[in-house]
């Protein structure tokens, strides 16, 4: 089923989506920044120069900005009649923000667990989103129909759709993706001030356990400020744990990181009907995601539990 | 200038080194695993089956048992007469043991900055070393011949001699190797801990945190606990970090991050002669190695300040 669809904000994550969804639908794009515009429609793009334009003729519009101007741009497509999904690493205070304009029902928040330390249209890349998990928020005031229609548009490029309350992904993403930005922080910053010895010792623990510092530091920021509770919960966890005795808590990290590599699955179907809502966030806390949107069926995948 | 050396250890890093020595020099092997010394063999290196025979006919012998065995091997290894190097992660405690035994001029205690979370002959490379940094001690009671005569050896395979003390090493490996593995450990416990939706949710950030938490449990533990007290003062300085407010804390980490990516160096000399060992402590001081050793001059690479 072919979509009119609208991409706000064209960055590394904006831009990647429009490009993908581009190869089986129709898709409009938008950037605040005359030169990712300009990017985007040398890469075959169609853009348009005003948020307006973009916004009047889609069904459905994807909001790709940073996550300063996330809530604002989120209420005017939602202004202009649409379905709205976003891209937005918070979810529990832009739901709220919706809620209370009165358009739940036609948001559907989302967040792809994909990028680089890269950013901006030049570093999109249409394959971005093969195999990534993309979480698609179900709160009670959702309306599964729209969740379906956006979940659909979702897997139909290649990611596993996670359904999640906001809280519970709000919580999930503070320990597997705000405090890794903190802790790279960290280090990188204790090890320059070790000193030029310590610089140049530094090899592959330091490299990888950095690499997310080369992130431009406004996004990790916004992310943590945002998520200021969860991310404190997780940190104070973290914080105990290296207080205790080295032996066991290597051992843990060592059982943990090979049981998440190892981790199987089985898939299973779920009938679309009553009860789905119910069903997908059952699914969704199993760490179970949605392959495939059929008519009747939706595609699954079940991990085992670890 | 062909050596007979002995590497005594023949896994990932003993492996990796005795094949790559092993273009250049007389080179026999030992491992007390029979496993290891069958892998060795069947990869074309000369390999004995007992360490006294091994160690009989090398006039440098290196060290690449696991950090339980270290001090007992390389005493023996110092008893059969040969200049002593070793591979080991922690250098103060090693020194005590040889100092007490009266043999430090003939001992120079090394750590290459270079691995993997794999282990084993199977996962040995001659390759590994090149352009790494590899630590080799001066300390008041070191020979600096004895020390260039396996700063040669060193150099020789491609890889970067810094020269430190060894407790200058033993802060600065707290700082970007051991505490890395106790942030892995805790990160990757956490995230378990959070749930599958979690597990399902974690992505680029987790996978490269937590890479080094895939490392046999052994090693990194050993590591901490040996180098107890400069492990505990630098991971009491992230968690002092990771208390403060994320802004600042990630602006400083991308700083460092990126000064550490781009840093610029210069080449220049270094005569054989007088003052050698202070100029040389200077270098590594400085985050310098030496790139090369010649008859009357050292060729090193001095980064520029940060």
């Amino acid at each position: 089923m072919r979509e009119r669809i609208a991409v706000v904000g064209l960055g590394l994550i904006g831009g990647s989506l429009a490009r993908r969804l581009a190869v089986s639908h129709d898709v409009i794009g938008y950037d605040a920044d005359p030169t990712g515009r300009g990017l985007a429609r040398a890469a075959g793009l169609t853009v348009r120069d005003e948020l307006a334009e973009t916004l009047r003729d889609a069904s459905v519009v994807f909001v790709a900005v940073p996550l300063s101007d996330l809530s604002t741009v989120v209420s005017q497509a939602l202004s202009a009649g649409a379905v709205v999904s976003d891209v937005g690493s918070v979810k529990t205070p832009l739901y709220a923000a919706v809620r209370s304009a009165g358009h739940a029902g036609r948001f559907v928040g989302g967040h792809p667990m994909a990028g680089s330390e890269r950013s901006g249209f030049g570093a999109s890349d249409p394959g971005l989103y093969d195999g990534a998990a993309w979480v698609l928020c179900l709160e009670p005031d959702s309306h599964v129909d729209t969740w379906l229609r956006v979940a659909r548009l979702v897997t139909g490029i290649g990611a596993r759709v996670v359904p999640s309350a906001a809280a519970d992904h709000d919580a999930a993403v503070a320990a597997v993706s705000h405090v890794p930005h903190l802790l790279a922080a960290a280090l990188a910053a204790t090890v320059v001030d070790a000193g030029p010895l310590a610089l140049t010792l530094a090899a592959g623990s330091f490299r990888d356990g950095t690499r997310v510092a080369a992130t431009a530091p406004e996004l990790p920021t916004a992310m943590c400020r945002l998520n200021r509770a969860a991310v404190a919960s997780a940190l104070a966890e973290m914080t105990q744990r290296l207080s205790a005795d080295p032996g066991p808590l290597i051992q843990a990290g060592h059982r943990a990181r090979l049981a998440w590599e190892h981790r199987s699955s089985a898939p299973a179907d779920i009938p679309v009907g009553a009860g789905l809502q119910d069903r997908l966030l059952d699914l969704g806390r199993a760490g179970g995601w949605v392959a495939r949107v059929g008519e009747d069926t939706l595609s699954v995948v079940v991990p085992e539990p670890i």
